[in-house]
């Protein structure tokens, strides 16, 4: 539970029911708990609508060169992780908000132009138009990014609590890339995947793709690591995943990487910005999804596993079990492997 | 110009022509440049959005302990202050996301209960729901949040770039209680006055009877001190405006404050939020406006000036002739009468 969740659950707690005041032209169809709340405003007009944040030192460097270095990236990424979440819900990209908080040493012309520079690149790329903003002074740079996306005509908002049993578990790309990179700037593999952290792909057409398939049962976009985001999905949907490790996507560069940083990378890495989503089964369906969906998107799409029930999975926190050559891993902790120290305790895999 | 807007001009001026891509279910009416921005989700369906932040050591104290004394006003606040720029729009106020950069220090959980009591009893009082957020760890606490609001049938929102010529200038309340609250905390009437500080109050009925007036030509809030604001009308109507410095509307404690400290709470103060605006003297209009709105609302609303032809003003820059006990008072800068020294200048008047 983040320390939003808590301020959510205190002020649950506080509310009184639902408004009694004269009924709103829009109303809140999904709130907090998922990529993004949506507000429906006729019945075939639909926004959905999130807010994420990049703090220097966390989501980038705290060094000042490297912040000079990175200015057209980090307008970019500031876009492209917002645009992630609108994907994960089918919605179409629409507008953004920003709120900078800008250093003084970061307030000349240079690095601003530098950095609108990579905004605007990303906001051509996702066809989103920047409408509003504000700056305040602060002495580290932080971004909050508001996002915007229009849920297109003839489909629905993905959520995160659909999942059912039987249903096969799908994750776009590949996974692992930029947690690779941001742990090894220097060697050689982590330079070939340097582009995976620095300038993510929010898979906008693949998300739009499934709203419009109509059959997909939940979705998360997968950015704080896989295991935990599909953790999301097993708690809100109450179920739990078996996973095949053998089958998670590794693009070439990581494939060269010693097995258990690999997993490592790949379970617990974030700022993947790929899709994860779950399918039901059915005789319609064709039964290599990944082959029918690339064929349309030029874009990898992987079946990782199958979804369980809750109860067949031990351990009630974790929900996940990772099944490797053959033998099930079980963790202790709600979100395993995520160090590599844990990972390597389970040696009998 | 501030930093943002330096941002969106090198945005601008990468930008190609509009996206040619399939038309969207939602226009955007109005971008960047007022008070929220305008997208249209239908004929008769406008949302207002804006994006507002509040940082440590700026918008609120530096000092640990008393960001602890403060946790209820800084969760009232972080909302007031969005709420107050949808007023400014004519809105009604909608729904809310959270972006909340948290110290360690105060990610603890009677910080953060009593943080949301305050957040939820802002969102009680404006009517609105915090619909999505999320939280980073920061050494600093910033705030970013955004509002959206809807423009109710029948009405349009209210711009900054509508003044004519002939009109009357309006602004609801009191001026420059907070700066004093701000500047004298230890003093009687800073103390007496801290609830406009701590605890402001967004004008939203107000605002939204100035929509349903319908003639209102421009609007804004009074949040950097009513000189700089006004003159942001001014500027993108076109048009100059003259000021009765002896009606800016004060307070009983403010009143006892000696006269230039007064006036340069009331001309420069930030934080305010009160509705600054303008309206055509005609025929059906009430010849005293301030009677006729306070009847309905239990708000004062005091005529201030009158917008003046643009070249009437010998300084481009200001806009605004400032009258008082006769004397005309125009400066140089842009935003006159920042601080005492520079008031003090003036003591023709």
């Amino acid at each position: 539970m983040t320390e939003f969740d808590l301020i959510y659950r205190y002020f649950k707690l506080e509310e009184d029911k639902p408004s009694s005041s004269s009924p709103s032209s829009a109303s809140i169809i999904k709130s907090i708990g998922d990529d993004a709340a949506v507000v429906g405003f006729s019945e075939n007009s639909q926004m959905v609508t999130c807010i994420d944040t990049l703090v220097q030192g966390r989501h980038f460097s705290d060094d000042w060169n490297q912040i000079n270095e990175l200015a057209f990236s980090i307008g970019y990424k500031a876009v492209a992780v917002n645009i992630s979440d609108i994907a994960a819900m089918g919605a179409k990209p629409h507008s953004l908000l920003l709120a900078l908080t800008l250093p003084k040493r970061l307030a000349n012309e240079e690095w601003l132009r530098t950095f609108a520079k990579g905004l605007h690149h990303a906001c051509r790329q996702f066809d989103v138009r920047l409408i509003g903003g504000d700056t305040t002074r602060h002495d580290k740079l932080v971004l909050s990014v508001t996002a915007n996306g229009i849920i297109e005509n003839g489909t629905r908002p993905i959520y995160r609590n659909g999942a059912k049993v039987g249903d096969k578990v799908y994750v776009s790309g590949t996974l692992g890339d930029a947690c690779y990179a941001l742990n090894h700037p220097h060697s050689a593999i982590g330079q070939q995947l340097a582009h995976r952290l620095h300038m993510p792909t929010p898979r906008i057409h693949l998300g739009q793709a499934l709203a419009k398939l109509g059959n997909v049962t939940s979705m998360i976009d997968v950015s704080d690591g896989l295991a935990q985001d599909l953790n999301h999905i097993c708690q809100q949907s109450k179920v739990a995943m078996r996973l095949n490790l053998e089958h998670l996507p590794s693009s070439d560069p990581l494939q060269q990487v010693e097995r258990l940083e690999r997993l490592r990378c790949q379970l617990t890495g974030g700022d993947d910005y790929e899709l994860a989503f779950t399918l039901p089964v059915n005789e319609s369906q064709p039964s290599d999804l990944s082959i029918d969906l690339s064929k349309d998107l030029n874009m990898k799409v992987t079946c990782i596993g199958e979804v369980v029930a809750h109860n067949t999975v031990v351990d009630s926190k974790t929900n996940i079990h990772m099944v490797y050559r053959g033998s099930m891993v079980t963790e202790n902790s709600p979100y395993p492997f995520k160090s590599l120290p844990e990972l390597k305790g389970f040696q009998h895999f």
